[in-house]
C-alpha cells in the first residue's frame, strides 16, 4: 500500500527466496568474486556477439535462481527484467528461451530496483506467488552502443565508469525463508542539465538524493534506521556529490554506511576510472554479496538505491541533457512492526 | 489476484477516468480523426528532432488526460509508459518534464497494454489511487532507427506496416466514472523463427493467439463473451494468420468482431501497406476511439490485445529472429459478477 507520496510498504513482505549471479572475466578478477554463482572466462560466453553473451548470462542467472529454489520453472509466473541494449534485445531473447510470461522494464541502471519493486508489489497483492526479476549489462555491448567500440581505444576521463558484464536475478516468493522486501520508493526523473556522458555519477547523484529524502520521509524514519544505504552506481564522483547534497539538506548520511555497488565490485588495482556502472552492477552486487550478508546477519536492514542515467546514443548526439532517476527498495531480515 | 496461469482479475476494477490522444499530420487524414484530442500539422510538432516531437506528443497527451479529470497533476502518483526509440528517449524526457514518479516499461508495441495491466494492478492493490499510463511512437523516428531514414525513399513490400505518429494515455483511478479494467493477461514471448522485419504482423500473430487462448482459459469464458477482440497492430497479414490459427485450435474468433487497431486508424486510400503499427497505434486507438465507443455503450465488453515485435536494429543486423509478445487487457462497462 502507498505511504506518503511515492512509497509502497508491503503488508506481507515478499521473500527473496533464491538468487542467481553471473559475471564476465573482468568481474572474475574483482572484489566480489566469491559471491558470483558463475563467472565466464570468455567475454562472449561462447556466443557470436556481445549481445548474445548478455542474453546467455541472464538466462543462466535465471536458471541458477530457479534451480536453487524448490519452485519448478513452470511455476514461476512472471519475469520482470531489462537491460541497456537498444530495445532490450538480450532480455527479449532470454524471455523467449525461458518461456516465462514477460514484463519488460527499462529505467537504465535503475532497472534492477524498478523491477524488484514491481515484483514485490505483484506478490504482495496476490497477482503472483513467484516472480523472477533482475537486470543485466555487458561492457563491450554497452561501449559500442553508447560510446565507442572497445577496439577503438578511445581515451576517457577519470569521471567515466566501467559497465559491468553480468546478470543478477532474484526469485521472489510469497512463502519461504530469506530476506524480506519491506518497502519501495519509485523515483521522479531529475535533470540537472548535465550533458557529459563520461560523468554519469555526477548526473545521477541528485536523483539518488531526491529518492532517499522522499523514502525516509514517506516511511517516517531516519537514515540511521538502515545498517547501510547502498547506491547503485554513483561511483567515486557521484558518491561524493551525494554526501555534499545530504549535508546541504540536513540529512545525515554516514560516510561509513553509505556504500555504492560501483565501488564494491572491483578491486582498487582494476582500471575502472570512477567505478563500475551498468544495469548489471546493482543487480549482481545486490543479488550476490548483499543478500549473502543479509543471510549471515552481518546486516539486517538495508536500503538499495539503484540509480539510472536515462541517456541514449541519440540523446547524446542530439546534445540533450542526461535525465536521471533512482528507485529505492528496502530489504530487511525482520519486518518493522 | 491471479486466476489460472497468467491472468489477473481485479477485485475492485480500476476506472479509466480520462484519456489524452495526440496524433501527427498523417493521422489527421485518417479514419479516426474525430477521436484525437489534438492533431499536429507538423511532423516535428515545432521541435528540432522527430524524437523531441514524440516527447512533446506524450507530454501533451498526459496533460490533456489530467486536465480532463478533476485530479491535479500533483496527485497523479505514477507514470507508467514507454516508446520505441533507443532507451526510450522520448518517454524519459517527458517523465522529466511531467515530474511524476516514473516506471519505464518496454515490450515494443505491446507496451500500451503491459503498462495498463501494471497500472490496474497497482491501483487495485492500493499502491496508488491515480496513475497515468500510455505509449507513443513517431513514424520518422522509428523509420530511421529500425529501417532507413524516410528521405532515402527505400521501397517496401506489401506486408510492411506504417508506424503511427501519436501518443495515447489513460488516467487510471480507484474512483470515478468510466470504463473499468477488469482483467489482464501478460503474455509469453513466442518466436516462430521469422526474420523479416517487413512482416511483423505475421511474426506477431502466434503471440496474439497464445495470449488470447490463455486469457479465455484463465477467465473461463468464450471469445463470444466480448463484444469485440481488438488486436494491437497485426494489420492485414497478421490478422488473417490469427484467424487461421484460431480455426486450427478450434477457438471461435468471429471475423466481424475481431478488429485490429492497425486496420482501424487509417483510411483505405492512405498508403500504409498492410496497416498501422507502433507503440502509439494501439495506444491512440484504445484511449481515443475505443474508450469513446465504450462510453457510448456501443460496446460493453472488450479485450484489447496489444502485440509487440521485440526486434531491434541490432537483432536485425545480427540476423536474429523476431521474438514477439502480446498482452491482453479487458475493459468493460459493467463488472462480471
Amino acid at each position: 500500500m502507498l505511504v506518503g507520496s511515492q512509497t509502497w510498504e508491503f503488508k506481507r513482505p515478499p521473500t527473496i527466496l533464491s538468487t542467481g549471479t553471473v559475471g564476465g572475466p573482468f568481474e572474475a578478477k574483482g572484489q566480489l568474486t566469491a559471491y558470483f554463482d558463475q563467472l565466464y572466462d570468455d567475454i562472449r560466453c561462447g556466443q557470436k556477439t556481445f549481445e548474445q553473451a548478455n542474453q546467455i548470462m541472464l538466462e543462466t542467472a535465471c536458471n541458477l535462481a530457479i534451480n536453487k529454489s524448490d519452485i519448478p520453472k513452470e511455476q514461476v509466473q512472471f519475469l520482470i527484467a531489462g537491460d541497456l541494449t537498444n530495445q532490450m534485445t538480450p532480455t527479449n531473447f532470454a524471455a523467449s528461451t525461458l518461456q516465462i510470461p514477460f514484463i519488460g522494464t527499462f529505467n537504465a541502471c535503475a532497472t534492477s530496483m524498478e523491477s524488484l519493486a514491481l515484483a514485490a508489489n505483484l506478490i504482495d497483492s496476490g497477482a503472483a506467488s513467484s516472480i523472477l526479476t533482475g537486470a543485466s549489462s555487458h561492457n563491450a555491448a554497452a561501449e559500442r552502443q553508447f560510446r565507442y567500440p572497445t577496439e577503438y581505444g578511445a581515451q576517457k576521463p577519470d569521471s567515466a565508469q566501467w559497465t559491468v558484464t553480468g546478470a543478477g536475478v532474484g526469485l521472489i516468493s510469497n512463502t519461504g525463508n530469506g530476506p524480506k522486501i519491506t518497502s519501495a520508493t519509485l523515483g521522479k526523473v531529475i535533470d540537472m542539465n548535465m550533458t557529459d556522458p563520461f560523468n554519469m555519477g555526477g548526473a545521477m547523484a541528485p536523483a539518488a538524493m531526491d529518492t532517499i529524502t522522499i523514502h525516509l520521509k514517506d516511511r517516517g524514519i531516519d537514515a540511521s534506521y538502515y545498517d547501510a544505504i547502498i547506491t547503485g552506481d554513483l561511483a567515486k564522483v557521484g558518491r561524493s556529490i551525494l554526501l555534499d547534497l545530504a549535508k546541504e539538506q540536513n540529512i545525515t548520511l554516514r560516510e561509513d554506511t553509505l556504500l555504492d555497488c560501483g565501488l564494491m565490485i572491483y578491486k582498487d588495482d582494476q582500471k575502472v576510472f570512477a567505478g563500475g556502472s551498468g544495469a548489471g552492477c546493482s543487480a549482481v552486487v545486490t543479488y550476490g554479496y548483499v543478500i549473502n550478508q543479509l543471510k549471515q546477519k552481518k546486516w539486517n536492514r538495508l536500503l538499495i538505491v539503484a540509480t539510472g542515467a536515462l541517456l541514449s546514443p541519440l540523446s547524446v548526439q542530439q546534445k540533450q541533457s542526461i535525465p536521471c532517476i533512482a528507485h529505492a527498495v528496502s530489504i530487511e531480515n525482520e519486518v518493522k512492526s
